[in-house]
């Protein structure tokens, strides 16, 4: 019997955003239409049972309920899909040349002092000393003046401070350089280390069920913001590390490798050199 | 520059999918790899901007907080996208004839009381009583002996005994009857009444936001179960409700709005009077 109107297998993507009211926003409007659409395509495409879905409510749910003001479940589990790092793609095209972005992560802190350039960041005296340097250009090679760049890493235990903020020093591994006329920045951190993202909750649980380790190939953060110029966040990534192939949130890109080069003398054991080439807004793809 | 085995916007769904382990679950790695690719088709389709992922983000984490024992929003939510019934109409395909299924609902207690037919389940002594009465069957019209049916609905003002536990007595609008060798049930209840479902968190604003109303059509609950046919587990709707045709769950099918008939005389109102049709597993599509 024809079930005009009413909700049906084969109607239900129609039949659910019908019922949308007629003076919803237009951009809300297409983005829960093209919602319901792929999560009922998803569901008819595998024929998702009863159990599953019960399985799937129990997850979200747990994912919900482990997120504190410290830890954001939802994101992690958004990172080791892929979606941060296509959300930032789809928002970050950028020319040949450009740095490119990767995704945010959770552990920036805004406010971190402005250092001299050539400050050291380390403040809990862990891990191999490295000197990070480089220039904040344009797309033409023009230095860049007045470019802030926001720096923050994981301690040598592979802990952000606000991780473990009994145990590290505030801003430990974090500072903000502004450069000069010359473009050029330098600051002395430590070669990050590689770790794994919290996995003591469902998001850890998923990963084990999948074959899927936790961990993050090392790497410095970078957010370099100048006026006149679109935000660049980023990371580099420590070339030779273990899991560059395997990162648990996929956030490496080939360019953002960078040499870490050891030093035969002095306290400075690596050396990191890094240039950031930011585009114009009408730069942008 | 090419990235050869590192996450691009185009190589999204490949990349992540290509990291599950080779000893996975074939059925996980299926569902997690559809789950994926429409995922990320959705954000790439609608190119989902950094603004509404953070919104997202801080809904799914709210929806999570908001569930506790006695309130589920991940299913509300499930719900009001249709696709608790769709996953509903995937796993109970049934032939012509046979009684259709539809949600279950998150207000089914088990356990209630056995109660001879006929007998009252309205303990508030609120509500306008109805005559519920009808026969179970199989496909080919003969009496099933045996059955169990597990109904409950709403009181009169629109709750389950459930959500009112120092409010309404223990088992209110519930109970459980087994079909004598004639196959029929009866019992006196209330018409059940329309009710919006809980409103007053993210799904609620959600609803709000999409121009959508709350409300579900007056039901009464069933669930059939008889040795050797599939368990039926459905509603009847009152004919007539002002909801029908926008329930906020989708959950009416047009062979489920059950006739009410106003009855002259004696204490009780109504009469609705309802054929339960069940099939055996090897009659369901």
């Amino acid at each position: 019997m024809a079930d005009i109107g009413y909700f049906t297998e084969t109607n239900s993507v129609d039949t659910v955003n019908a019922r949308m009211g007629a003076d919803v926003d237009p951009r809300l409007s297409q983005v829960m239409a093209t919602l319901v659409k792929h999560l009922h395509d998803f569901a008819r495409e595998v024929q998702l049972t009863q159990d599953e879905w019960e399985t799937a409510i129990g997850f979200l749910t747990r994912t919900g309920q482990i997120c504190t003001q410290e830890r954001q479940e939802f994101i992690l589990l958004s990172d080791t899909l892929g979606l941060s790092m296509l959300v930032d793609a789809i928002n970050n095209r950028r020319p040949e040349g450009a740095t490119e972005n990767t995704v945010f992560g959770p552990f920036h802190v805004e406010g971190a002092p402005v250092r001299e350039m050539g400050a050291q960041i380390c403040l809990d005296g862990k891990g191999e000393s490295c000197l990070f340097l480089g220039r904040v250009l344009d797309l033409e090679g023009k230095p860049i003046e007045g470019a802030r760049i926001d720096v923050w890493s994981d301690n040598a235990d592979g802990y952000y401070d606000v991780q473990q903020p009994d145990i590290q020093p505030k801003w430990n591994n974090r500072g903000v350089f502004v450069t000069g006329a010359d473009g050029h920045y330098s600051f002395i951190g430590i070669k990050p280390v590689s770790y794994p993202i919290p996995d003591d909750g469902p998001v850890g649980d998923m990963l084990a069920h999948l074959g899927r380790h936790p961990y993050r190939p090392a790497h410095m953060h970078y957010m370099v913001r100048a006026e006149g110029y679109q935000k660049l966040v980023t990371h580099t990534f420590v070339g030779g590390d273990a899991y560059l192939e395997s990162d648990a949130v996929f956030g490496v890109k080939s360019t953002l490798v960078a040499p870490f080069d050891r030093l035969e003398d002095g306290d400075t054991l690596w050396r990191s050199e890094f240039d950031f080439i930011l585009v114009r807004p009408d730069q942008s793809r």
